[in-house]
Parts: C-alpha cells; structure tokens; sequence
C-alpha cells in the first residue's frame, strides 16, 4: 500500500457537490490542479479546477476557509510558490481543498469563490524560469532521425544520454491563444540558396510538460532517488514546428527560429499527488540496450517512473468547425514510449550542477507510440509529407493548413482509481503576415 | 555629425569631479553603466558605474537629485525596467547623471549616494528572461568546427543563418562567482561507452553579450532597420564550455550540459548611448559570399554595425596567484571578427514572431581573430588540447584546470572620443564535488 490508496483524496466514492466533477470530467475531486485564472474583466489569481468550476484558491485564502493549511505568499507570479511547497505542505493543502469540496455542509461557504470556467481566461499558470525540452520519446526519434538523416537515425548517444536542449520560455501561451504561421529560411533540395516565407510544413508535436518544483542550488546535483521530490506536477505540451526552417538551420546547434514562434500548454498543473494512483514500472530495455548509467539509475523509479496516461491528438479543420463537426482523431497511445523517465531527465538535467528552480518547464519530447495509428507529429503520420493522411470528412493534410486546430488530450486511468485528465491543450493556426 | 558628436556627455574634456573617473578606468564620465549593487551588507540596488565608485540610482532618484528626468519604478528585477525606456528618456538620464558626476557644486549633495565599488558586491544586473547565444564569430566557427567535423568546418547554412540556440538563464552569474567544475558524461575515442566524471577539457569562451531593451509582442517581428531600437546595451560573457562532454552530447540537438553549469557575464551593462562613438562599418564579405538575405540588409547597419572594440583574455593561474605575478595574456583582437551584426542577429531571432523582453540576454558567440593570438577559446589556441600553450612562468595548459582564474576585458576607441570600457568578466574554478 502507497500513501494513496490509504489518502481520502483518492476516495473512489469520493465525490463533490460541483456536480460536473461528478461522472466524465478531467477534473473530479480526485485531480485538484492548480491554475491562474482571470474571471471575466478580473485581475487574474491561482485556482484549482473542478468539474467545469475553478476555485478561486486566493478567495479561499483571503477569507480563512484553508483553515490551518498555510499558503506562500503570492507575488503575482503564479502558481510559482505553490509547486515550491514541500510536499507535507502541498497534501495538507490537497486535504483541505478535497473536503472543502467533497463536504455539503462547505457549499455555502466556498460556492461565492467559485466561477464557471468557461466564462474565464486561463494563463501560463507560472513565471517560467527557463524551459527545457527532451527527446524521450524514442519511437519519434527513430521515426524523425531516419527523415533528417537516413543513414544514421539514432546517434550512439541516445541510449546513454536523455538529449535535451534548451527551448524559448517567452513564447509558451496557454490553451486557446492563436498560433501565427511563422515566416523563415528554408531551402528547397533544388534549390542553391535559401528562400524566406511563410513555413509550409507547420507540424504539432505531442508532449508532456513536467513542471518543477523545489529547486537545486547551482553547482549541486540531483540525486535520482531525490528527483521525484523536484517535481511538481504534470501539463500536455504542443511543440509547434516549422520542418522546413528546422531542417536547414538545425545543424551544428539544434533547433531554433523552427520551433520558438509558439509552444502551447494545457493551463492547468497536474500534481504529482493526483498523479499518484497513476504510475506503473518504466518497460524493460530491449535486449542488448546499455543499462542506465549509475546517476540514472534507480530501484523505485524503475518500479513506478512511468505513467499510466493515455495520450490523444485530435484535429479541427476550419471546413470542420463551419460544418460544426466533431474533430478528427490523428492518433492515440500510451505515454509509456518514454526511453528515458521523468526523475531521470531531471537527475541529468541537473547532474552537471545546473540549477533547476521552481516553476522551471520540462517537455518529454514528442511521444510516439511503435505503430502509425499513435504517432505524435504529422511528420512521423505523413512519412515528411510523403503521404497524405485523408481525414472523416475528405479532406487531406500532408502538414498542418490555416485555421486547422491542434487539439492535444491525456486521460491517466489505474485500477481502483477515479481516471483523471490533464485538460486540453488546442489553438488555431493564423495565417502569416 | 551624428547626435553623440554633438552631445555633451561625449565631450572629450568632460571630467568628473570623482577623480577616479579622469584618467585610465573603464568608466569615465562618457561610460555611465548600469549595474546592479549591495553595499556592504545591504539590499541590492540599481547604481552607475563612475570611476571606481558605484552611484546610488534609486537613492539619488530618492534624494531628488534626477529632478525633471523620470525613472521608470524598479521592481527588484534590477535594471529591467531601464532598459526599456524609449531612446529620449535614457539620454535624458544620462545627461542628468553627467552633469550631476561633472558638475563640483553637485559634489554635496551627490556624494552621500556613492559608494566604493571595491566594498560592493555587483550582481546579475536584470531579471534575464531567456537568454539565447550566437555563433557569428566566423573564425571560430571556422576552427572549432574543423575539430567537430574535419571535413564540413563551415556548413551551408553559415553564410545565410545567423545560427544561434537557447542557453540557460538560470546559471548566469555575475563576475567574481567562481565555477564549479561539472561532472558529466564523455566518450573517450578509444572506448566503447561513455564513463562519468569531472570534465578534463574545461574551456572558457570569450563573447560579448546583448542586452535587449524594448521588446516585441508575440507573432511580430523586427524590421532590420528598427533593430538597433531594440538593443540596450553590451557586456562581455565568458561561456564556459566542457568540450568532453559537448562532442559526445551535441547531436543532434546542440550543446546542453556542456555549457549550461554556470555563464560569466561583466556585470555593467555599457549602454549603446555611451557607445555610440564605437561604431565601424561591418567588414565587406569574403569574395563569394552571398549577400545578406533582405530581412538582414540594411544600410545604415553596414556602416555602423560593428564594433570598435578590442578583446582580451588573460589567465591567472593558482601558481601566479600565489607568486604575486600579474595575469597572462592568453589573446587579444578586434571584436570586428563577426560574420553577423548586433542588428542582424536581433533581427533574425523575432524574424518568426518570436518575442523579445527586456532583460534578454544574447551572446555573440566566441569571437576569433583570424589569427592564433586573437583565437577566443582554449580548444582554438590548442588546437583541441594537442599543442598545449606555455605561460610566461614555465607553465602549460591544454585546457583550465582547477584554481585558473579566466578574465575578459574590452576597451573601446575612436578618433576624438574618450575610451571606455566593458569592465572585467573574471571567475575561478573551484574543484569538481
């Protein structure tokens, strides 16, 4: 038995009196993640999401319904000093909000502080410090390296090293916020020299973000037994990507203008709380793979480094959307296809003694799933748009066309657990300028 | 004439009734640096670089000695919100603070707000929101990438794309914070797998660094012709560099744990108002070379964009400290060795819409003179560590070791201006842990 089958939190009987969280919803009382909200024309401040209400945690602070339960101070950051709280204080916190919410005799008391959340505007629920992106998802890997170098899809350092790299923290917006098609270099293969316009081959990638929460000094490192106690809590993360300026600028020193124009998050954070019920043991290494090196490697992570999450790419073309029809699947599949394990990239992250802080972002990398029906990126779907993939409706799409909408779901399901989701991660594409 | 000529805070004759300032320092009355400060034991604060004393901005603003001239409120971010104000107001400041640092009847009432740089501890002076490093110094792209990938030094894309990547804002650190030695994974040539331990190829990387003033929103971008609005000022960035671990890491998505332990940056940023006399036409292209792309040309940027800067590394060693012996000059060049301009790069890295802040940060990139005593790195003076150099006192070094003290200095001169300098980026290697 872990702390939460034992934990009233994850009561399967447990339910709200905010029905909507009752029955299908990605936030029942058993999730209680954390977000930063505006109510319509209102300042924005930190919430939990339930059903298809937030809770104004600030309100609930302000007017002493935390009871004992003491909150960081907020700066106007974010939900920030929330992931910063040490984890006894974040599940006597969890406590609170579950029987505020769960206890009828609350409903007087905590419904003033509660807003319908479709009549708000969800942000970047933190001040993101730096923002770093792996490349976990091996499946892609291969699928992507074979593309951008035939003969050689996976480096030789792969198997020994989480490759990540630093992405553009100023441009990550949360759900709903538009993405413009960016204008670059690329080079045609016929061509001598670069031409400059919009992106032809605008693509989505399928991530999970992992928001960290205590931080490590510089010059220190992270311990993997230690790493889970830096991380806070979970996000889906669409890293939008300009193939064709990618594959000319990438090399010596990855990528950059085809990827910074925009990365959209789900705007609610997923603790590791929440998360719990939902963990399962990393896949076994096929034969022959190296073991992970000794600061890699960990007993319990092994056991429960990976994750119970069920991921989903959806897509809404305007032809769709004027139809008013449902969007169009594009894959599906698990996000065990990780190499690597979240506690793992952490531990490297931060084995040279960088320092991680709290509200940090990592991305996994696009997770893709061995077979076609769950790959992660129109890339890997159309073989680098070789072949078109036919959507429900007739339309085709070798890469990603103005107006479409990128719709990124994830539901984590477990026996004897209530599923929860992650809440969706979607924008439109604008044409460029 | 141009505005600076003309200007009084660029008079030749000025001097400062600090007499530190007259003479040779790096801040003269012409220089007026922004920095970020604690006294003795106290709170940092936003102060001015004269001489070898610090001038208490917010106490003088405080004081209301900065009379008509209105300073934008600071936050604790440091010199953030300084950087952004529109062109008219920082030379409305700097006009204020000559007069108040030239004129001997101000020296009442000023005095009081000055304090001994040498009892002061300098910091970070912004909040760097991302901080993003170039790769224009063609010499080094040149020698380095001839040691990377002996057949293909220069790739195709060099002479098109102003190549830059995402680095770490977090390990940023201000001069005088010594550097860890980092652990990390390498392959030696001979073996089979990586083994993990303390870098043996420790390099320092001379560059300058960018500090952007106003920003642009989400999705638009920079016209080159506007560039120069959007740049506040310059410092000098030693990019420290495991060169064991970048060459078995780096593929394919560029340097991460190889550089991302700690960054040096000199803790004034000299602002473009003071270097305003310090500018050069760039250099004409090689013979050959395609012309910019026209989102990278503009004229006023060919004859103003580079920078008459000299560059220079020295090394002071734990056996010279201990001797009492002065530091040894590793190189010395022309910062002129950029392929891209300031401008350039500033222009291309919004060119996708993506948005610049305030307080970024931008690197340059190492720059080399084309010959060996101007080569900016260790790997680029020993060809890799194979031809180790001689110090003056019978030492050798392939690459740093432990207790070497790394220190960039940049001096700028023109006909009819005062030089001025960047002030000293110098740290120390402590151990690896």
């Amino acid at each position: 038995m872990t702390w939460w089958q034992t934990d009233e939190t994850h009561a399967p009987e447990l339910t709200s009196w905010v029905e909507s969280a009752n029955g299908h919803s990605d936030f029942p009382i058993q999730n209680l993640p954390f977000g930063l909200f505006s109510p319509a024309g209102q300042a924005a401040r930190v919430g939990v999401a339930i059903g298809d209400m937030i809770l104004d945690l600030e309100g609930c602070h302000a007017a002493n319904l935390l009871e004992s339960v003491s909150l960081p101070p907020f700066h106007g950051d974010g939900v920030n000093a929330l992931l910063a709280m040490p984890q006894d204080a974040k599940r006597a916190l969890r406590r609170r909000l579950s029987r505020l919410l769960a206890d009828e005799a609350q409903r007087d008391a905590v419904s003033p502080h509660l807003h319908a959340a479709a009549d708000c505007t969800l942000h970047v629920p933190a001040r993101i410090g730096d923002y770093t992106d792996f490349y976990v998802g091996i499946h892609h890997a291969n699928n992507v390296g074979r593309q951008f170098r035939p003969d050689n899809p996976l480096l030789p350092n792969y198997k020994y090293v989480p490759i990540g790299y630093h992405g553009r923290a100023s441009s990550i917006r949360a759900s709903h916020v538009p993405v413009r098609r960016p204008v670059g270099q690329r080079k045609p293969p016929e061509a001598d020299s670069p031409i400059v316009g919009p992106t032809t081959r605008l693509d989505y990638e399928l991530e999970l973000g992992v928001w960290i929460g205590a931080g490590n000094e510089l010059g220190t490192s992270v311990p993997i037994a230690d790493a889970a106690q830096h991380v806070a809590g979970f996000c889906l993360l669409n890293d939008w990507s300009a193939r064709d300026f990618q594959a000319w600028e990438y090399q010596p020193l990855g990528p950059f203008l085809a990827k910074n124009f925009q990365s959209t998050i789900s705007p609610w954070v997923v603790t590791c709380e929440a998360m719990a019920p939902f963990r399962l043991a990393q896949p076994a290494r096929p034969e022959g793979d190296p073991a992970p090196l000794p600061y890699l490697l960990d007993e319990a992570d092994e056991q429960h480094g990976a994750l119970a999450l069920t991921l989903e790419v959806f897509l809404l073309t305007a032809r769709m959307r004027d139809a008013g029809e449902a969007p169009a699947q594009l894959s599906r599949g698990p996000a065990t296809s990780m190499y690597w394990t979240v506690n793992q990239i952490v531990a490297h992250h931060a084995s040279n003694g960088c320092n991680l802080n709290p509200g940090d972002l990592l991305g996994t990398g696009t997770i893709s799933a061995p077979t076609r029906d769950g790959f992660g990126s129109m890339m890997e779907l159309t073989i680098g748009g070789k072949e078109p993939i036919t959507l429900p409706n007739g339309e085709t799409r070798a890469f990603l066309e103005d107006g479409d909408e990128v719709i990124l779901r994830a539901a984590a399901s477990a026996p004897g657990a209530v599923s929860i989701g992650l809440g969706e991660c979607r924008a439109r594409i604008l044409p460029a300028t």
